[in-house]
């Protein structure tokens, strides 16, 4: 295809940047079809079938960046066919693989006007009103965690020599920032010693006279646990992963001991991580018999409320999140259950002063005493998301938020009982929240299952993993609808691995039809030829478990 | 005022998914008139005159978050009347002092569609084309800078084993990966040492036989390193601030003399890093002898392009650049002189096996062998930020980046001559890329400075700074136009701190008039009465050396 050619000139140049769209142009008609029906948009233009992937990074392997300019025109239709078309439809309904769900549609022209400003957050030269406003929105977060009163967030809410939190982009820097303040504040400035701040891991262990410095969690932890202790400089091998029980919560019993164990070893244990919403399976660890754990001991009490912290908004479950008022700082996203755009987090700090650990100030900017934010964030420029998530919490408001929470559980709970009446499949974990899984397995598999010695179990439910494997990549690529999958170790089969679907209800669109459709399709998948054969080994092992029990060996 | 209360309920939660904004709604009208003319709804807008703090904090004080949604429309006003009135216009042309500057148009509706599409880069399962998208972009990027043939990309580009280098949300989280690379690549894995990455520091520093881990730059390094050094658990000491010559550019004398040291005292060089632009002065490190020390002592070589790597770009000018090719890897802001908006930045590196340094698996998502970009990045769920910064590489094309560096870099120089020929001002740092700094300080000042002793010249560069800061302050309280400040040391005032003016000229609508403007407001302010005690002061002062300096004692 011969393309025309643009050239680049100082006129050009100062053109864009300061002539519009003109509304008939190939972009202009796209931005107003999204405003219009952002829902049909999507369905109109994203395709349902999977491209292949070398096909698709084939669109995107020229490394050269252009010479001339290439017209906007151009570039608006190459986005629709080639990117727009080939990506992920995160706001289907059908799509209840993922924590990334639709919008508002007032998302849509406030990220608009967030963009056209274009502030940057590190400093109030470039923010100014947004400062204030990014204070206010952790304020109302510390505030639907903390309830404290009205004295203290007058008191502290626009103090700029504390912070009741960091904004960020998302869960991973904020629990990286809760672990950084965690490990600063283990080790502060003392004598001649400095502070671990400014000293190093190193000298600070030395000073304190301990050999080790570690985190404890349950081995349901989010990734980003071990990725921050690496940062840190502890090692990923300093998380410490406690077993969980058959609700994959963290064990007391085992969690104590651990506890008592290290003390013992001159370990000093740098945070306790509760969490409320496990990623793979949405469990919530017994946050108030962990707090007293961490009092007892001294540890700073993290809570990971990346998916969960939202449920404080539900009057009937928020008990559940019962403790984490007493957490010393907690992990919350905006583009998770607070249904902002990507990507924005936050943590929020019990105590105000706890961030000053991590203070630092630089000369042209974020100077000592100054308000800029930049002083207490891991980030440096940042954007003004706070504007997003202040507009959500007011326009979904505390009532809007618990129908929201509610309706996710309700369904996962509706979605659980279809699976346990369904013939074809097994539910794995009951839904505590929103999230369940469960796993291709028909009833007389599972009863046989129930009686099998041990090694037929193993090689069955191996067979069993790559079935549900299979389905979910089928269903995936079909593009109708999407479940993800994750490896649990359930106890009822002996902690061994096994595949299974995960389902997250957050999406409000999903219908109670949908998810009967969804089992449908995957069903429809497990009785397509090429799982026959996985079939009929399983049928085999099951007809003779003492055979294949000896031929295990 | 009583305000309107609506009720949550399950309908009115559909409805924020499914209705789109009325055009004729408070949010559609503000819309259009973004599409229609940004500048003249930014112009509109946006208040010239600074509201007192106070005021400001208090119209975002409530922490509670409403009971009962609050109207869109209500939302939507009070946005336009509290926030956008009292942001920063930084697109306004006579606003110099911010790195962020105006944004192409098309930036708004592409923004848009990747809003709309809310796309996960952490895993392929969330984004699909956007994840090949984003590798292209690393690849541009890295091509721009390492130049490798064809063979090279097509070899690299895809392959989910390696990464050309990765995107994050700015420049500090980009210099914190390659420092967190450097880190853990020069403490792998040998022998019963399982690497920095999984044992920590304090066994790493063991096993390798070292009393201490350091990272240098020159005095004028972003604070970001510092920060970056602490969050590694080295130590923010851990950085070493090498002295800067008359024109901030790192001394390769005392650099070679630190690394000779270190050496001999068993300290472990970890990364040695240049600055092409730097944050204060925009002065470039002498790149290519840099590398030569680096390679010398075997240090990871790591430039922070952050502000200056743009300037790649220019035919006239990437030669100031030359040495970067060897860089180890790269940081590349492009919410900066990529004109895209906050907050995308991007750090590659030159061997693409690098990031495996710090690569990390989860079971359900960026499992081991899978493409997800996930698992050699700090942050986990990321925008597709990438689709913007690909469409504006596409749009503007190497020669419109050409043009736009080129411009900066004469407008200052064209400032500089203005300041130099203006009689109320004395150039501090002459531009070598688009930045330079000044300060007040009249011709017969500035003349009887040259003469004076130095405890005279201390205290009258004390009161000059003052003024320059009052100045800084009435400039920018006034809401005209904007420059930034800073402390340097010039060398002609015996390194003694001074305020200074600082200008960065980034943005293309800034005109000559404008410049002169802004000069002109300045000298107004400094005429005007509260400065004149100052300016006796300094007279006195100055007539009297003497008698002062022994006074001074």
């Amino acid at each position: 295809m011969s393309r025309k050619v643009a050239k680049a000139s100082l006129e050009s140049m100062y053109r864009i940047f300061t002539v519009p769209e003109a509304p008939g142009s190939t972009l202009g008609r796209i931005n107003q079809e999204i405003s219009r029906n952002l829902a049909g948009f999507l369905r109109a233009h994203i395709v349902a079938v999977e491209k292949d992937i070398d096909d698709m990074e084939a669109d995107f392997s020229d490394t050269l960046i252009p010479e001339d300019p290439v017209f906007v025109s151009e570039q608006a239709q190459f986005l629709l066919d080639k990117l727009v078309a080939q990506s992920v439809h995160t706001a289907s309904p059908s799509f209840i693989g993922h924590m990334t769900s639709a919008l508002p549609y007032f998302m849509l022209p406030l990220s608009k006007i967030m963009i056209a400003l274009n502030q940057n957050l590190v400093k109030t030269e470039t923010s100014k009103a947004f400062t204030p406003l990014e204070r206010q929105v952790l304020g109302m977060i510390h505030r639907l965690v903390y309830q404290q009163d009205d004295s203290f967030y007058t008191h502290h809410l626009h103090d700029p020599s504390v912070a009741l939190g960091a904004m960020c982009s998302g869960g991973t820097i904020a629990n990286l920032t809760a672990l950084w303040v965690a490990r600063n504040a283990a080790f502060p400035a003392r004598g001649d010693f400095h502070g671990v701040q400014k000293s190093g891991l190193v000298r600070a262990l030395r000073e304190y006279d301990y050999d080790d410095a570690v985190i404890l969690v349950s081995e349901r932890g989010h990734y980003s646990l071990r990725k921050s202790a690496d940062v840190l400089g502890l090692g990923s091998d300093a998380v410490i992963a406690i077993p969980t029980d058959d609700d994959n919560r963290i064990r007391l019993d085992a969690l104590r001991e651990t506890c008592l164990r290290l003390v013992n070893a001159r370990t000093r244990i740098l945070a306790l991580v509760g969490i409320a919403g496990t990623t793979e399976t949405g469990h919530v660890d017994p946050l108030e018999a962990m707090a007293d754990i961490a009092a007892e001991f001294g540890i700073h009490f993290h809570v990971d409320g990346a998916w969960g912290g939202p449920t404080l908004f539900s009057g009937t479950y928020k008990h559940l999140l019962k403790g984490i008022e007493r957490a010393d700082s907690v992990t919350f996203d905006a583009h998770k259950q607070l249904y902002v755009p990507m990507g924005v987090g936050m943590v929020v700090f019990k105590d105000p002063t706890h961030l000053r650990h991590i203070e630092h100030h630089a000369q042209y900017i974020i100077r000592a005493g100054s308000r800029d934010l930049g002083s207490k964030t891991l980030e440096g420029s940042r954007p003004g998301m706070a504007m997003l998530v202040q507009s959500a919490l007011k326009i979904i408001g505390r009532s809007g938020y618990e129908i929201l929470i509610d309706q996710g559980i309700d369904k996962a709970r509706l979605f659980a009982e279809k699976i346990k009446a369904h013939p074809d499949f097994e539910l794995i974990t009951e839904p505590e929240l929103n999230i369940l899984t469960y796993r291709w397995c028909p009833a007389p598999i599972q009863e046989a299952l129930a009686h099998a010695p041990e090694p037929i179990v193993r090689q069955v439910n191996d067979r069993l993993s790559k079935i549900t494997k299979e389905i979910q990549k089928t269903q995936r690529a079909r593009g109708k609808s999407f479940v993800s999958r994750t490896r649990l170790t359930p106890a009822r089969y002996d902690h061994h691995p096994c595949i299974v679907f995960r389902a997250v209800l957050a999406n409000p669109l999903t219908t109670p039809e949908i998810l009967d459709d969804i089992l449908e399709e995957q069903a429809g998948i497990a009785r397509e030829d090429f799982l026959n054969e996985y079939r009929h080994a399983i049928d085999h092992l099951l007809a003779a478990p003492a055979a294949s029990h000896a031929g295990a060996r």
